[in-house]
Parts: structure tokens; sequence; C-alpha cells
């Protein structure tokens, strides 16, 4: 590992987040909340500082290998976090720097966990700052550098590997700032339309910017106490259909600029995926019937959370803590699964699911029917061995980092089961909301100190798919060359 | 597929049945409950009746591959149910069907999970022949018969690849029969060996007989409604000590008759059992500080536990329901585990938790070191990539079956969420004893008739590791030559 490499991208990193901080100093400034903006403006300035030093250390070689990519990306999340919860210590409204730190990661992660018992007080700069970092991190804070700035040429490819989700980061074009470029912008579409939207239904722009940027970010900070459980029914139906297309795999969306429909059908992600959506939307207002008053509500809180739980927002209109057995579990199956890749969800991704089950169906013909040898196809595609070994790979890490958090955050958390199960499993698949002592209403400040860091560990962890921040604690990665 | 090598296996089972039912027989006429041993021989004359029909369709060709291995397996354990609910059914002791044939698959798939509400007013004739079927079911129906008699030629491994457990099957002799006549002869003489210690403790040779069934068999059904809470501690050390015995993969035995010290020091899968029974006894013994007045007893409570929960066994010594977060947490990961493979343990399996961990590993190196081309080692063996591919697709499997079952159990029975997990998972990994409404004390009779249905395929699913039950339900194997 060349470390003058990895230094070089954080404090280009922090530089750019410097940039960032500027945009809630100006919402602050409108609002009139000059002395919390000059903090913000405070903040800013020694990022910029911080981040011109560390670069500094421009090696020569700037070779950007795998290895480079994986630590400089989890380091980069680490740091990003660090600075970005320094203005919630320092304008009180996060005294702990613990819980600022929680409340930052799990916006950059697009988690949507939260310390607090109520936001509500919160000033509008810190609010924003909140959401924002959700739409920051939601597509990805290096996919948003790339697209601006192509940093360190060709092998920048690395950087987006690592930040990306899914089992398989496709460029679609040759140039990854083309690729970069485009997803953005399908990405700032998607927001403007979204608020847009809320604007039009009557909401203020501050609450549906931020609304937004928690919706297509797939993230889940709200701007309320009560979630969005509140607003009128349209605004929700608007949030619910937002969540949806975030979790979108956006090669879809690329397909449809550019009318390849026959892309679009045979694009097997995205047709399970609306699938299980209407599936378990259907199965959870059957077994919520009579719980609202109408149909039409049943529908829509069914709708509603299917979606905020599967593209893993984790927005919520109503307390599902209270729902049937058999609706919590599928609930708790879905933010296992999550999203598509190649969107901002988290979770195990659609994509690996099928691959996982198709994989299962090939080994069982193969034991029955040995002479046979059949291919495994996706997408009408021959799926390659490295891929499956791949996903395979990140199943089995998946399930013992899921375990392994769970008996880290029991030391000394003596809650039932659903609740310590769903915590993990909700920060690991960057969720945001979870089930029992940490459902509807409730907040992870229950938990101790420790248990705090295992869960931001989970969420950088979840967010990066586990193999970039591994690279940080594989001594052979460090070796030099 | 050959229906008639099926159907001809199936009724070879039967007529074993028939033999395995006249041990209780004995045993009743003991006991002077004459009534219920007449009625114990005619279900036994039945089964001889329907096992020498079916044996009728005998075809000439006589082959059997591996897809009519895995279907007759799967039938012949749903057949070898059937008939052995019975008895519970006509003797008025478990007057309800469903819950007679719940018994009797929990009994013969070694898990020990039960629907009574206590015990001790059964039969002596029930309860040996509850505790028998742990007995006849832990290693395997198929591998006393073929130790008994070489049923189908050398084919026969496929019936023994069927239902025996961990990645891979080996044969210690080149004849099927040798290894299966070895196998059973150190499971016998385990079961003697246990008997006796008992007997020396002060046990009556009925209880000790039957406890030593759910013990070497790693079954846990018990004779007493407390489970084993009121023996002695020194009885419950026996029986702790047989259950962890009970879980060693047998071919570390074989290893060790031969002195083949050398193999047994490079068996990773039992070292790693071991280290893992200690560090979990330790840290549980830890937690659960204060809970009991001596220290020695805390250590007694934690050690038997954690071995009853990783051989799969499911005796209590304790109500650990009341343990706090942490232990509970291990608890239930050891549950998931289970025990090592080539033995009478359920679970995962150790060497598969092994394999798994080696390729994130391998996986990741590939990942930051790509032009490495390192191979996996287990027991300083190359590792196939066709095991590690078959260990994989069970991962994956095991995962889908176990939310799937969880999704099911939860239909119309709200419990909370650690009921629903821990029963899905104690039935399919063959354990037994769960936790909240299924712990320490209850029974599985609160849970609804489709339920029970779907944790009894659970059970017979986990016992033959998934592959030969999903036959039954595969469309391409039922296809003609």
């Amino acid at each position: 590992m060349d470390p003058y490499v990895v230094i070089y991208v954080i404090g280009w990193v922090l530089q750019f987040e410097a940039v960032f901080l500027l945009v809630p100093v100006l919402v602050g400034l409108g609002y009139r909340e000059t002395r919390f903006a000059l903090l913000y403006l405070a903040v800013a300035a020694v990022c910029l500082i911080t981040g011109t030093v560390l670069k500094l250390s421009k090696n020569r070689k700037k070779e950007l290998y795998i290895r480079e990519g994986f630590a400089s990306v989890a380091l980069a999340w680490v740091f990003l976090s660090i600075f970005g919860a320094i203005p919630f210590v320092l304008t009180g409204e996060i005294p702990s720097f613990t819980n600022a730190l929680f409340e930052t990661i799990s916006g950059f992660t697009k988690t949507g966990a939260s310390i607090l018992s109520e936001v509500e007080s919160l000033s509008h700069i810190s609010l924003f700052w909140r959401s924002f970092t959700h739409w920051l991190g939601g597509m990805g804070v290096f996919m948003l550098i790339l697209a601006v700035l192509p940093m360190l040429g060709d092998h920048s490819i690395n950087l987006m590997r690592a930040e990306s989700a899914g089992p398989s980061v496709e460029k679609l074009f040759p140039k990854v700032r083309d690729t970069a470029l485009l997803t953005y912008s399908l990405y700032v579409l998607l927001t403007i339309l979204g608020t847009v939207s809320l604007v039009i239904s009557g909401l203020n722009l501050f609450d549906s910017s931020t609304l937004m940027f928690g919706t297509v970010g797939t993230g889940g900070f709200s701007v309320y106490n009560d979630s969005v459980v509140s607003l009128a029914p349209a605004q929700q139906w608007i949030i619910a259909i937002f969540m949806t297309l975030g979790a979108v795999n956006y090669t879809a969306y690329y397909y449809l600029i550019l009318r390849r429909f026959r892309a679009i059908l045979d694009f097997e992600e995205i047709w399970v995926y609306f699938g299980m959506i209407i599936v378990a939307t259907l199965l959870i207002a059957g077994n919520i019937h009579g719980y609202y008053p109408s149909a039409g509500e049943t529908f829509r809180h069914s709708y509603f959370m299917v979606t905020s739980i599967m593209s893993t927002s984790g927005f919520a209109t109503t307390d599902f803590n209270n729902w049937p057995a058999f609706s919590k579990s599928i609930m708790l199956i879905l933010m296992l699964i999550g999203g598509c890749a190649g969107s901002t969800a988290g979770g195990f991704k659609i994509s690996r699911l099928v691959i996982l089950i198709k994989a299962i169906r090939k080994e069982f013909r193969s034991l029955i029917h040995p002479e046979e040898h059949k291919k495994i196809y996706i997408n009408k595609e021959t799926l390659s061995a490295e891929t499956l070994r791949s996903v395979n790979s990140f199943a089995a890490l998946y399930f013992v980092t899921l375990f392994i958090s769970i008996l880290l955050i029991s030391i000394g958390n003596n809650f039932d089961f659903m609740t310590l199960f769903s915590s993990a499993s909700t920060c690991m698949n960057c969720v945001g909301i979870a089930f029992e002592k940490t459902g509807y209403g409730c907040n992870f400040d229950i938990y101790s100190g420790f248990a705090k860091y295992v869960l931001m560990l989970d969420m950088i962890a979840g967010r990066l798919e586990f193999f970039p921040l591994l690279a940080l604690f594989f001594p052979s990665c460090w070796r030099k060359y």
C-alpha cells in the first residue's frame, strides 16, 4: 500500500467537505442563524486547511490500486464523518461527540438511525446539514467528486468500485467521469422532481428539499419528530413513490433514456424488485386489515412501509410495531434484502439474492444430473464464476458481520432479541428504522457508547459493502511494495 | 427417476421399522404394559406387511442414482415418522395425529422439540420409543441398515450421502458397509459407555439408557418434565461430556483407533469445535456471574448449556431464558452453527463455517492482490472448488429456508420475534430447545397446525441437509429416463 496516495485522497475529500459545508452556511444565513452559520463556516475552514495540508503528501507516482482505493474510501468516510460531526457539537445541539458522530455517520451512510429524541427544536442549519449528508452519501461522495473532477486518472474507478453498491460496477461509459456524471445528473433530476412535487403539494421549500434528500438518497432523516406521520396522504404518496424510484438500479434509467426497452425487459433485478414490493404490499395490507379506518389508508401505510424498508430509507407513516407478527416478519426480511444494486439503497441487494437462488438451483441440478453442465444466466448474460464467488463471499461476510454485531451490542444492553437483531441489521443495511425499543418513536441513545461505535462501524461496513473497511484490518494490505 | 427403486427402498425401511418397534414391545412387556405392548406389536405388524408389499415393486434394474437416493431417503423419513407416530395415537397418549407426528419427526431427526407439556405420565413403552427414535435417527437410519445389510450394491453410498451430515461424506473404507459398520460400532460403544456411567452414578437402567439415546444421539428428549434440571451434578456432568463427545466428527475417533495422531492434530474442525466450547463457556460463565450460588454451579450450567446447544441436543439444567442478552446471543449463534460434520449433530456445521471464513479471506486477498492465486487448505489438504461451491449453496439455502420458515410460522402466531426466530432455527438445526415462549418449560403446542407442519418440514430439511427434501419438489427430478 502506498500511504501517500491514501492521505492525498483523504485530503481531497476534506477539501470537498469544506465546499459541501458552505451550503448549510448559506441556509443558516437565510434563516438568520448567523452565529451557527459562522460556526459551520469555521468548521469548513478547518476542513479546507486540513485537506490542503494532507494533500501536500502528493506522491509523484500517484498509482491507485484497489487496495489504496479500499483504504482511501474507508478512511475518507471516517474523516468525512468526524469533521461533519463537529458542527453539531459546537452548536451544542448534540453535545456528546459520540452521539454527534453516530448521527453524522448515520447521515452519510444514508441510514437514518438517530440518537435524537426529537428534532424539531434543532436549528434550520443543523436540520439541513443532517439531511444533506444523506444526499451526499446516498449516491456516493466519491462519485460526486469524480463527476466534477477526474482525480487520479482512470485508476479512479477503484474509488468508485469501493464505494458503489452491487456485485459488479458497470462502467456505462468508457470514461469513469462520464459514468459518474450521468448517474449524478439522474440523481439530481430525481431530487428536483421530488422537491417540486412536495412544494406543489403545499410543503415549504425547506421541508420539501430536506425530506427529498432523505427520500431520493434513501436515507430517512426527517425534519419532524413523528417522521412523516402527520403529512397529508398525497405528500406521503409522493415520498413513497420517490423512495421506490430511488432504489431502482440507475442503469435502468440509463436504458430508458437510450430507449433500450429490450434491455429493460431483460433486467431481472428491477422486475424482481417491483414484484417484491407488490407482493409484500398486498400481503401486509391483507394482514393488517382492520387496523386502519379505510382500505385506502391500509394500502397506503402498507405500500409506504414496504417501500421505505426495501429502499432502506426508513421513513414511517405509522407505528408498525403494533402490526401482527407476520407483517413484521415480512418487514424484517425485506430489510435484510434491501433494494437494487447500482442505486442508493443498502441491504443485501436484490441482484445478489437472484444470483444466489440461481446458484442453488444450478447446484441442485448438477447434483441430480451430474452429466449436465449448465451455466447461470442473469439478464440473459452468462454469470462469471468470479462474480458468483464474490457474491458468495459477500453473503458469508454479511451474516458473519450481522451475528457478531448482535453479539457485541448485546453486551450490557439487556434488550429483547428483536431490538438487538433489528438494530444491528437496520444499521448494517443502512435502513434506519428498527423494531421494539428502537422502533418508531424511539431512538438509538438507549445503547451504551461501545454499542454505538459497533453500530457506527456496521453502518460504514454496510454502506461500503464490507470489503473496503476490512482492508483497514488486514495486515497484508498495509504491506509495502 | 426410477419410482420403483424409491418404493422398494421405502418398503425396506418400513420392514426395518417393524424390527425397531419390537424393542419397545419388549420394554413394555417388561414393565407389564401389556395392552400398549400389543398395540405397538400391531403397528409393527402393519409396518412389516406394508413394507413387504412395497418391496414387491422390485425392479430388475435396481440402479440407485443420486436422485433416487435423495427421493428415497426424504420419503423414507416421512413414512418412517408416519408409522412411528401411530402408536402414540393408538395408546391415546398423544391423541392428535399432528402432534404425534411432530413428536416422532422431532424424535427421528433427533431434534427433541416437544408438543407435550409433561412427559412423566407417559407409559414406559412410549417414553422408551420416543427416546429410541433419537438414537435410530441420530446416526442415520440408512447407515444402520447399510451396516447390517448391503442393500443395493455400491450405489448405496447415495443413500448414505443423502442422509449424512457435512460438506463431504468420507468413505473411511472402500466398501460402504465397512464404513457404516465402524461408525455404528463407535456409536453403540459411546451409548453403552454413557449408560454404564449413568447407572454407576445411581440412575436406574431405564432412565440411563433413554437419556443416553438422547445424549449420544444428540436429541434431547428427556424422561423427566424438567429436562435434567433435578439430576445430580455428577449426572449432569456425565450427560454434558457425552453430548460433547457425540458431536465430534466420528472420523476423529477412527484416527484415534488407528493411532493416526498427526491426522488428529491437523483436523481443524474438531479443534475449532473444542475451542468454541471453551470460549463460549467462559464468556457465559463470566456473564452470568452471580446468577447461581457458587462458581462451580455457574461453570456447570454454562458448560452444560453450551455443549447442549452446540451439539444440538437440547437438554437443559437451568432456565437460560433469564440469562442476560449477551449470553442468549451467544447461545443463539451457537445454535445456528451446531456441531461437527460427520457426527450426529445438526446445524450449519463447524467445517462449513471454517470453509466459509477461509473463502472470505481468500476472496479478499484476491481482491487486493490480484496477482496472487492461493488455494484454500483445510486439514492441510486442498479444498476442491466443488466442495466450496456446495458449501456456498448450502449456506444460501440455509438462510433462505430459515427466513421463509420464520415468515410462515408467524402467520396467525402473534409471538415475539425471539420465539419465532428461535423456534424455526431450533427445528431446522435439530436442537430442540428455544427461547421465550418455546424456551425451557414450554412446548411447541402453542403453534397452529400449519406452523407445526412447517416446523416438521424444517426438521426433516435440516436433518437431511436440505437437498434430499428439495428433490421431492423439483420437477426435473421426477423426469423419466
